[in-house]
């Protein structure tokens, strides 16, 4: 049983973790922190929570911070750049799930973020945490980076025909849906009800949005050779779910069955990505999970790729791709808690 | 053409006001006030009326107050109560859509909304807008306080049969649920799209609602005796729509034939109340309108009969109404603007 | 481990119970059978299952109907009471999820289905599955009728009520919003996106309702007295959830304690029913659990008390409970496959 | 006033085309057909209509095929080209909603809907009818072929760009999202609202989708050279809508200044095109409307253009463009019927 103290716990990630931990037989949660909500149980604000998982929120300045194993973090940005040295400095594993770390330099995080990183020591430090690429780092490090939604998703559906050469790296062209839980729980007015329902909203095209460094970044490393994205994501009126309509130019011909090999090796033993090689992926099928669901639809004629890529941007997004981790850190079974 | 002022434009009701009055060929808006948005378009709100109305946000100090033949007001409540005495005096017409007028005292305005009353001389001269029931007297007055929405549902699904005496008035039990515009727009957890959707919140249940007065006292004087309600309201998964599910018991033996002639003498020349002797209405038939449908489920066995009864809360719960009363006091055809 | 069949499985309960036990470690599916889609894997028509259970459906006639420990139906209506006194005879435990053997006479099931009993003998053998109420009973027996959905949240909700006598049992008005999955699978355009978006929808006032028939028959049993009930469902715009906004005349006065005491001492140690002394449930608490949520306002002055009680159709109201049966029977932990 | 009849009038385009046309004070609806639903009203279906237009529905058989003016086909595809020819012949005009006209040869209507065109000579007679692209051709013809609803998006925001020889028209890649009307109003799983709602899904991706052919034919046209378009259409959980989301590489280099002055003078005196210089529509803007609004996002860094083009499926994609022509076609204001 490890002990485990959660940063910024009233947040849909926050919420969603702790929904997870609640149901995880090896961790038991010490301290969730909510400034705003210090002294309610989180089962006020999560109605859902109520008989199983009876933690009050404190306040972060009461947090006794020596007392657990791991700590998650779960707070806005540039929070995590200030709170985790000292964590991390009293031996205590750290999952963050902030963008703080997820920028291999403090040039390329003050570029995306508009802010300069307080504490770039750190940064190389941190093992970027998409589990099925980099388990093994993951395993061995206290200190995982938690990839951000649109990335993860990017991410596992490129991967197999980056490691291969296939694609044009400079025709990486991403069109994403998310539902309206990917901005967050602050009150603004796009986010009402009456706003969201029955309306698609273009939100944050191209390098307006943060997460396009992180995808390039990430992919360019897979590929190792520079990666451009173009992005253009929407808000569709659900709560959660993301997918990733991907389509690249092809560097190479490819036919339909190298495709489903390519993907069958990289993710028959991922218990966590599904690949479809009959159909393409809806967002119901990974609603509220940690999977990953991945279709091809092969424009031969153009010798284009279409990619579709869709997970919960709460579960393999957030929460609980950050459990998968703490599953892999701590030697538990990977799917413990998530399903 | 009538010039026609708004304050609180920038509101759910304010904005369909400005819609309805786009499409009138007799009116003209000529300020729509907004504190808080002054110096926008209303087009930059709600993006639907670009290109078909170019109303510009001012401040309500700024408003000519003189240039207008008619003030609707769609302020907050306990706003009315200070500026209407003003253009009333002025020989204005007012139509006022907030509840600052709608009770019949300022003592039973206080009991319900919790203020005094600061120009209680004026309660007298408004007529409460409903218009099938009160058209003559609308006709007639330069002062028209708009029923509020639950009410308007209830008091048209109720109007016949209070007035032949069939009803116990100590039974009647509204339950209501209602598209979650009801509840205005500013910004509240429990109106996120995330908290709101997939989900039916009970909401303000019995005399913490102050639309129980308002119900109490219209439907006391058309039943000429005390009318008792209870009230359970909910709100659903919608942008609007009310549906008033009314229990009342019987208090005299009445056949489905009784019932089909009652309704259908009342309202088959009213152009927005549609009776269903058939079936019961859905909402969807009545969204974003000005008609109230209404249709009736006799428990013979019970002696009891249960009321549906649908609205728009925009429409003829609101703004709908508000129009139609305009119609009604300038001698405009009453449907105008509103098909 | 014990071996279970499915009858009728590619529905929604049916899917709904494939899941529960897919995750259920003392269950094993041996047979999930439907005509229309036998040689599928149940995850073709639902994708969620995709790697978490590759159950193939099976026609019905090729189920092996000695192998197994259990018997789940969840057929149709008229298909139980064929097939299940020939499992009953051959000592298999059988859960019935129909409405088959919820009347307890066959003359009531006549008089509420429409159609005569084809195995009348069996209807006393088995035992009404509302666990909170009847567990012992389900302990001990071999044969389970599963309650209906509306039933469940109107049972739980009212029988502390009902026990006490402090309610006049004939004055029960019970007015219910449902997610549209409580209407089937089966194609019918009222189930269309399109027709059910946006829109809440009377359906099936009244008598019309066959869960009306057992919803009496149970409080009557409860409360030792006929009990009468009018009845006010509506479809609102969700997957799944059931609100019951329960109107009663009290019999006696009591107060707001007395009534929170009545409830915790009756469900304080029930895990699956929460009573709310603070606050009404929302639907969005209990969405895809086996909780029953319960909350009460009382209309003091009315002395009348309005039950609001909310679960998830599928599960507490369906495939939840008859796993918590399951459980009961088989002495497993009552939550083991429901968290 | 003119005389107008409806083939197929009960799906979701001939009701909304009957909406329209009962708000016209110019035509009057001789007849409707319906097979299925002869003898019905029309708002039995639609309850909206009810009080609004009493058509009842006849069997196609039934239709006084020369007592009208106007014949608008709303029929499912193969059945325009049967019926057109006579109707046409006896010099009445046709506005057909269907695809049967859309393509400019018999053998490209072959390749792209799987069946032989059976009235060959007429196609070459039809006008394509994208109002804001052809007006001049459509006042003088009296058959028009209505475009498809993706087309019309797509082909209203690229026509700026390829007129001017801007783009790489090998270039078009056009990520799409419907709401589900976009489907028909036939039975189908995937449609149910427990199936849709909550849910994207990737929906007949590439050259599977039969509007490919169009988009590809109309683009060519106006380009002047060859366009070849990889398409991705989803279905997201809204009623009607669709956003087109159209990436292309440029030709030659463009600021921004040059592509709002592109699209100003294009579109600023179309009443139903709106363009945005300063932000990106969303898709309730045109909710139930005939506008097209059209945003564009500049990505300079990679020589690309990302256009988002959105309209009502039912609207401008459908019916209101029909209405459009008519009112084209027979000198009525343009905006008649449509406001």
């Amino acid at each position: 049983m490890i002990r485990v103290g959660i940063l910024g716990a009233s947040g849909f990630t926050g919420a969603r973790l702790v929904y997870y931990l609640s149901r995880h037989p090896e961790a038991e949660i010490v301290f969730a922190t909510s400034r705003q909500n210090k002294g309610k149980a989180i089962s006020e604000l999560y109605g859902n929570l109520r008989g199983l998982c009876d933690v009050k929120f404190i306040d972060p300045d009461d947090a006794d911070t020596r007392s657990i194993d791991l700590l998650f973090t779960c707070a806005p940005d540039q929070t995590s750049m200030k709170v985790v040295p000292d964590y991390y400095e009293n031996g205590i594993s750290v999952i963050d799930l902030a963008g703080d770390y997820r920028m291999d330099t403090a040039e390329s995080y003050e570029q995306w973020y508009g802010q300069p990183h307080t504490s770039p020591d750190y940064i190389k430090k941190a093992v970027f945490g998409l589990t099925e690429l980099y388990r093994e780092k993951i395993r061995k490090t206290k200190f995982v980076s938690n990839p951000g939604c649109y990335p993860t998703s990017v991410i596992l559906g490129l991967a197999p025909l980056l490691k291969e050469g296939i694609i044009d790296c400079s025709s990486i062209h991403v069109n994403s849906v998310s539902g309206i839980s990917g901005a967050g729980r602050d009150l603004k007015l796009f986010k009402l009800f009456y706003e969201a329902d029955s309306n698609v909203m273009p939100y944050k095209f191209g390098r307006t949005h943060k997460h396009v460094g992180e995808i390039e970044q990430e992919l360019s490393k897979i590929a190792g050779e520079t990666c451009m994205v173009t992005f253009a994501p929407h808000v569709v009126p659900m709560k959660t779910g993301i997918v990733s309509t991907i389509l690249v130019n092809m560097a190479k011909k490819v036919s339909r069955e190298d495709i489903d090999n390519l993907y069958k090796n990289a993710y028959d033993n991922e218990f966590f990505v599904r690949y479809y090689p009959d159909k393409l992926p809806e967002s119901k099928y990974v609603a509220d999970t940690n999977f990953c669901d991945i279709g091809i639809y092969l424009v031969e004629e153009a010798e284009k790729v279409i990619v579709v890529s869709t997970i919960c941007n709460l579960g393999k997004g957030a929460s609980g791709q950050a459990v998968q981790n703490m599953n892999v850190m701590f030697g538990f079974d990977e799917k413990e808690g998530l399903l």
